[in-house]
């Protein structure tokens, strides 16, 4: 991966005479930012370029290459490719565009490119703009101007327009980069790549990342949990919206996902979800500041009532809080602070955006001191002198120096994050100055590690993500291990398998395959006569449930394939009777007897279920049961494994939870018994892939224990014709 | 009202000789935007200021005033006041603080307030900064240099401040005000006079406000429900969290009121409510440019794919569609437009910001000529030469102008409005001529109907307000009277009331009331002993149920006084006797006796309640019944009385909806007829005042019609004592 951001030398092949070709353009960018390396044009045509020999082909270059970039046309890509094999390039990035996202003729030319890759070169692109890294002095196409200065922000985006309009954006806002890279269609390097590697990267403090869709979904969350807490990671995930996903299959081929996988691919990994290019670019700004995050509880002093109330509603949306201030607090405020106009408690608004210094200082220090606050959060207080004389006659420019220090002594002094709302005051085009002087405070606040955030949302949301990342952090050093499952159900699952000729298997065999690794369930007996029928419910004890077994049959109830209460033998035996006469109206049909089950006690139904997300492989459900709750979809989702975490929250997180904890007079079910189960559920779902579907429905929870009622497993289809071994 | 818009003349009271007072800044601010009529400076201390004389007392002035400007300290205040009674000075701005909102000795002031505007002079504030209207050349204390230039829109806001700085920001973005008016505490002028005023106001087009709660909610919301669909009404609600809430009452001593209720509001209104400054700001834009609203059908069109799938997110998540072209239009797109680095569908992504005219010329024809477009959305087009150089080397300015009038042809000839998304490209404080660009080519635009917005989301949020506007003027048109209730109704409430003794109604009481209006329940024959107990049921049918009579027992279940399902006259003569032995255990309890109904059959629990909000009064609940439901809290709100329309939508709100069309074989249940209970339900309740909660749980419905099995009705206290008479 190196290669692609610090190379020795680049082969740039496509770049024509012509200057205003995608390869000479890109060859002025390496010049603009200063890249020291050697760079061979190569072009078939041969003749020159910026003053420098191109060659007719990559094989004419004596010199090793470390990089290719090809902007050639679709269809000379392949064969291009092919040269820099035998040529022995480590890593190419293909600039052209024409491939997956143009249609079936691209899509051809694409996987023969990923032919190629196999061969022994790793290829970014198509489709992309490339690589920026101003350790390796190299940058993306448009990206000549781009700072050569760097930092400690690393982002990749599919597209290559927004890599390089995201990273042009954050330059203004003071946000540096260790590495830029975008990698269009993934044809080979994917975002799992280059979230490995950045992870790894000594250079790279944050991650962030626009997404469309994911390649390899599967290794991009198993790496995203190993780094759970460890650096942030941002994802703008484009593409949640029916008509967004649509977008993003022609814009850079991808395959955009179920935004309710996403959520709980955010959940499990806390990788933080963002939702606008604004949002993404105020979060870099956060957390170049305060790459530690910080917590939730926020002290905040606003120049003016309305916006402290505006304040407060935000900080409240976005999940943090403003705790009342104690009892010290409140005293040391109200001597230093008049009670006329202003508003003395948390949010404290000081009624005016040109306070006195003192009462500034006062009231930041005040509210620093408190041990109940983390962070300190600062609004619309003129920092500028010209801006206080626009909107209040300040007459003094002497005090901007004092005034721009005191929020960094707070912050050395008490040694708490400070964080900035400076609203744009004025943007006629007559009040570009004052533009200029909000800029300026700005930058000078964000080079000293105070974010400043021009809205109350915009500030907040921001800062919601910090106090995420950090208790992400914390949590990270009390992870517990994955749940072990054991060999002896897989064992067992390969031995049911076996005997099944079709994928969806019947209640029998699915309640079997649960029992090995340990979910009770109701068993039923296959009895296949009618005294069978009575006698196995003269074992198991009345009432009795009684349901036709044939995996024709898969909606039993409609075809009068179930009877329940069964309370004597006399009822058993008259319901086998109408059973197997039901069943007999069913034509092809194979019926292989009548399943018997003791019915199982009341008790609260709940439903675990399973399905394979096209992007992220095997995904849990868990929810309350019941027809009403199908309506009310009061369902959650968890990428398998499970962690303890992730089966505690889960539970908690469908509405209906306060159910379980026993409402009006109901017991309260066995909520701990329900999380081992959903990590027995985990666990047996991960050591076979070969499960396709799986449901519990309904599980029947009671204060000990619960019980599944009926369950049902589908397999792959492969499973089926092929045999199932070891793993 | 005028008087506080376009007074004649103006008595500044508390303007001392120091130019910092706020009297002697107001003058000045006066003087500044040009105020022609006379102004007369008051102060008990005499002297001067700004060369002209300050009377000692209003009454001092021979001339007639208009209007009187208070800034004295709070004490003072209801002196000076009295005085201006004595002059007839027909309006006053009291802008001093230090009233209701700073604690018990300012609510007294208050209060003094109020009592000296009944004699005959309308006060405004205090704790406010007045008003500004071009046409009457007056200004807020800090707006000397608002714009002198009059528009459509008027502002009303409880925060001084607020007025002022979303003014200020506003006139940046080309928004010019009828009347903007700052109302402080609203102890005497509040909202609804306001809104009453500003919906009347010939000048005012558009009427927009910050709110943190209401002082008169009902009339605020008749008003408002009168004028739906007439102007656009914004409103900036804060005080939406509990922490915001608390915020609002030390600001302007507003109550903020219930989340729920006020969503009810926006509904019933179709008032638009608002999140954040920037978005009211964008919202007064696009209704500055487009009066009448639009459309909900966007044909979009972007310089770039990646930010066309973050356009077709936020169009979606703001309830906007992109719809698919038809075979014309795609036809014509692929003539004209090159198939790599684009995508031709809805968004259609043209590849780069800045092609060629005629490319952008005929795509933004193509889609505009298309049947299923209401409205044209252009983003990231390069229409600044200076940006196309910085990012893509545009070579000539000359084609500048030629680029600016596409759109505007485009709107022109399909009479279809058009919008702009130009995000701010760089912000760093190099690249302030870029910011000065984008604000040349967004007030270029705005000048001729054509909004710019700065980013996806906030265009489409902005633009969503647009398309809901012109929804509610589409439906003033087709609007139907309110139902009426029968006098009938009220002569039986009359009656009922009156024997009972508290003020929670007994379920028989409660009942006879609901008859009254027409709603059908379950209704219980009292039975005081065995043998009427028996009787009745012999008369009602079986199965019946039977409940105790007591006003002091509330909870019947709980003390076993509730018995169902009794299937012959011997378990009812069981029961009768179970019941009162189990009654007599509770000391001081009164029994009536027993109610015997008919018990009702299995159908859909629903729940129909009422309960009176602190800010609009009484508020009509609606979701599906059931302890699970509770838990769930799938409920609606409507403020009384409900339209046919808010009884069709309360019902189709709840996310159980699906369950009353008939779900998984049951039957659907009587809509229409729960439709009409919800209308007669709303009429009773707005009949009978003295109604301070109602509940009928559950209202059992089927196929045909529904049943209110259990209905309880608490009345004011005040109705118990007095005597409820004709309304």
């Amino acid at each position: 991966m190196k290669a692609f951001f610090q190379p020795d030398s680049i082969a740039v092949i496509g770049a024509s005479e012509a200057l205003s070709s995608f390869g000479a353009r890109y060859i002025l960018a390496l010049h603009d930012i200063g890249y020291e390396g050697a760079i061979y044009a190569v072009n078939h045509s041969g003749n020159q370029v910026l003053g420098r020999k191109i060659h007719r082909s990559i094989l004419d270059v004596q010199e090793k290459i470390d990089l290719a970039c090809i902007s050639v046309p679709a269809r000379f890509v392949p064969g291009v490719l092919r040269e820099c094999v035998k040529k022995d390039v480590k890593a190419a990035i293909v600039l052209s565009a024409g491939f997956r996202e143009s249609g079936e003729e691209g899509r051809r030319l694409e996987e023969e490119i990923v032919e190629i890759a196999r061969q022994g070169i790793r290829v970014m692109g198509p489709n992309c703009f490339g690589t920026y890294c101003p350790a390796g002095k190299i940058t993306v196409v448009p990206g000549g101007s781009f700072p050569r200065q760097a930092g400690g922000t690393a982002l990749f985006a599919q597209s290559g327009g927004l890599s390089e309009t995201i990273a042009a954006r954050s330059f203004g806002e003071g946000v540096r980069y260790s590495k830029v890279a975008s990698y269009g269609n993934a044809c080979d390097v994917n975002e799992a790549d280059l979230l490995e590697y950045f992870m790894e990267d000594r250079e790279t403090k944050t991650v962030a990342s626009y997404l469309e869709g994911v390649r390899d979904g599967r290794r991009f969350f198993e790496i995203a949990m190993l780094n759970r807490g460890r650096k942030p990671l941002l994802i703008l995930k484009a593409g949640v919206s029916r008509k967004g996903a649509v977008a993003a299959s022609s814009h850079t081929g991808s395959l955009a996902g179920a935004t309710a996988v996403w959520d709980a691919f955010f959940r499990q990994t806390g990788a933080i979800k963002i939702g606008s290019f604004d949002e993404l670019i105020d979060t870099m700004v956060a957390f170049s500041c305060l790459p530690e995050g910080c917590g939730s509880r926020v002290g905040f002093v606003s120049g003016g009532g309305g916006g402290a109330v505006i304040s407060a509603d935000a900080c409240e949306a976005s999940g943090l809080e403003m705790p009342e201030f104690g009892g010290e607090t409140m005293a040391r405020l109200r001597e230093t602070i008049p009670a006329i106009g202003t508003s003395l408690r948390n949010p404290l608004d000081i009624g005016i955006p040109h306070p006195p210094l003192e009462v500034l200082r006062s009231a930041l220090e005040t509210i620093a001191a408190s041990e109940l606050i983390d962070i300190v959060v600062i609004r619309r207080i003129f920092f500028s002198i010209k801006t206080s004389k626009v909107f209040s006659g300040a007459s003094s420019y002497e005090e901007e120096e004092e005034l721009l220090s005191i929020p960094i002594e707070i912050m050395k002094k008490f040694n708490k994050p400070v964080a900035i709302i400076a609203p744009e005051e004025l943007s006629g085009r007559d009040d570009l100055d004052l533009e200029d002087d909000r800029r300026r405070i700005r930058d000078y606040f964000f080079a000293r590690n105070i974010p400043v955030f021009i809205s109350e949302q915009r500030a907040f949301t921001a800062l919601s993500h910090l106090v995420a990342f950090r208790m992400a952090r914390l949590e990270r050093a009390a992870e517990e291990k994955p749940v072990k499952a054991s060999s002896k159900g897989r064992a067992l699952f390969s031995e049911i398998v076996k005997t099944s000729r079709t994928a969806i298997l019947d209640e029998l065999r699915s309640k079997k395959i649960l029992k090995g690794y340990g979910i009770e369930a109701a068993e039923p007996v296959l009895a296949r006569s009618r005294e069978a029928a009575v006698e196995a419910s003269e074992k198991l004890g009345y009432p009795i449930v009684m349901k036709i077994a044939s995996p024709q049959i898969r909606h039993k109830s409609d075809i009068g394939g179930v009877r329940i209460g069964l309370a004597n033998k006399d009822e058993v035996s008259r319901a086998h009777e109408e059973i197997m006469g039901a069943a007999e109206k069913v034509t092809d049909a194979v019926v292989e007897g009548i399943a018997v089950q003791k019915m199982a006690p009341p008790g609260l139904e709940l439903v675990i279920g399973m399905n394979k997300d096209a992007q992220f492989g095997p995904v849990l459900m868990f929810g309350l049961g019941g027809t009403l709750v199908e309506v009310l979809k009061d369902v959650a989702f968890r990428i398998v494994p499970l962690s303890r975490k992730d089966a505690k929250e889960i539970i908690r997180e469908i509405k209906g939870f306060r159910l379980l904890e026993g409402y009006r007079g109901q017991p309260a079910v066995d909520i701990s018994y329900i999380e081992e189960l959903l990590l027995r559920v985990s666990a047996m779902i991960a050591k076979n892939p070969e499960i396709k579907e799986m449901d519990i429905n309904p599980l029947i929870a009671y204060p000990h224990g619960a019980v599944a009622v009926d369950a049902r497993v589908i397999l792959e289809n492969e499973a089926i014709s092929g045999s199932v071994g070891e793993l």
